[in-house]
């Protein structure tokens, strides 16, 4: 599957120049992620909160917290939105109106499953160890089954989704483009630190290659 | 005001020892972060959208987009959530279970507005503005009436807030830290490249000290 086409609820409408359907880039992004905002209603009010995820070829699990505890309640599968943001720089332009950030972002809506089968439950988990840090998940314990039994997983197909990306420079209005004031980009990197052991960590476990040279997947 | 009691909707349930109500800390996160994920939901949909936002004493001025739309069709205020998240770092446990993040994030319920009103917009707008890159206001263009138009923005008061902080080393099982795999934290820092001048820029006008010595406000 190599593209997604948009449904009158993805397709964008504000700037759609700047949307993207094809698959090959959404999952692009969303294997470059690792946080993802999941979008949900509770009694009327929306909420929108921050958790890990994982993919899956056509599935994204999605770390329940909040969410679970909703879908628990409802005891049923309930719409949600899944939205990856990855910020590549800030759009400087001569105007204060065309100031803009350059992003790749997804955005996608579905019915989110509470998965319960132990075995599914390991291949997310899997999915979004993998996800975290690429290798981890045969260097850590795995997860015991009550370990299993306290995570809560949803999962949200990957059927209506679409991503809305801008890059280059800023668009000033041409009148603009001969004022005296600088305009263009400032990248933004995401950069890790060197990695700072564990206070607790044995003496003489040295640090894994992939923790040392841990770098967004991009 | 320095401290924003939880409601039962802002009280923070899932490890709510990682939960912060102390209103200085939620401010310098917000004054932190440049994007926000904008909760709100149509014809019982969820959507959660990145956007741009500003902080004005106590309300958030979030870039409208998508969710204006929504309004101006509902045409009077809406419940929304607005949620920032900066990821701090990743949390290596010994055990797939215990792999966490460690970040701060802001999580806004309430019924947002859509301003209209010219001198309100120029005030959001600068505070879009200053998050973006401090001192830009006074550098650029400002907007004229046509722009100002143009923009839409909510304006949402802070009162119903919380912030959730995670820190440290991963928190690994006692019986794990005998086991022989390293764990610690990789740190993640948003570190800008050199400004890329704009094609179009016209020679001769050097980088203002403000892009060049952009950094996260921490």
């Amino acid at each position: 599957m190599t593209s997604s086409a948009p449904t009158a609820r993805t397709r964008v409408i504000r700037e759609p120049q700047r949307a993207v359907y094809d698959r090959d880039l959404i999952n692009a992004i969303l294997d470059e992620g690792f946080v993802c905002h999941i979008g949900f209603v509770v009694d009327g009010q929306p909420y929108a909160i921050p958790t890990s995820y994982g993919r899956v070829g056509d599935n994204l699990y999605v770390h329940g917290s909040a969410a679970s505890r909703m879908l628990k309640q409802l005891g049923a599968t309930v719409p949600i939105c899944v939205t990856v943001t990855l910020v590549d720089g800030l759009a400087i332009a001569r105007s204060v109106f065309n100031h803009s950030m350059n992003y790749r972002s997804v955005v996608i809506l579905g019915a989110a499953v509470l998965i319960d089968q132990p075995d599914e439950k390991l291949v997310a988990l899997r999915s979004l160890s993998e996800r975290l840090v690429p290798g981890r998940w045969e260097q850590s314990r795995p997860p015991n089954d009550q370990e299993l039994k306290a995570t809560s997983i949803l999962r949200v197909p990957l059927t209506e989704c679409s991503a809305k990306v801008r890059t280059g420079p800023p668009e000033d209005n041409p009148e603009d483009l001969a004022l005296d004031v600088w305009a263009g980009v400032i990248p933004l990197n995401l950069v890790p630190g060197g990695p700072i052991p564990d206070p607790q960590l044995r003496p003489g476990i040295a640090v894994p290659d992939n923790v040392t040279n841990w770098r967004p997947k991009r």
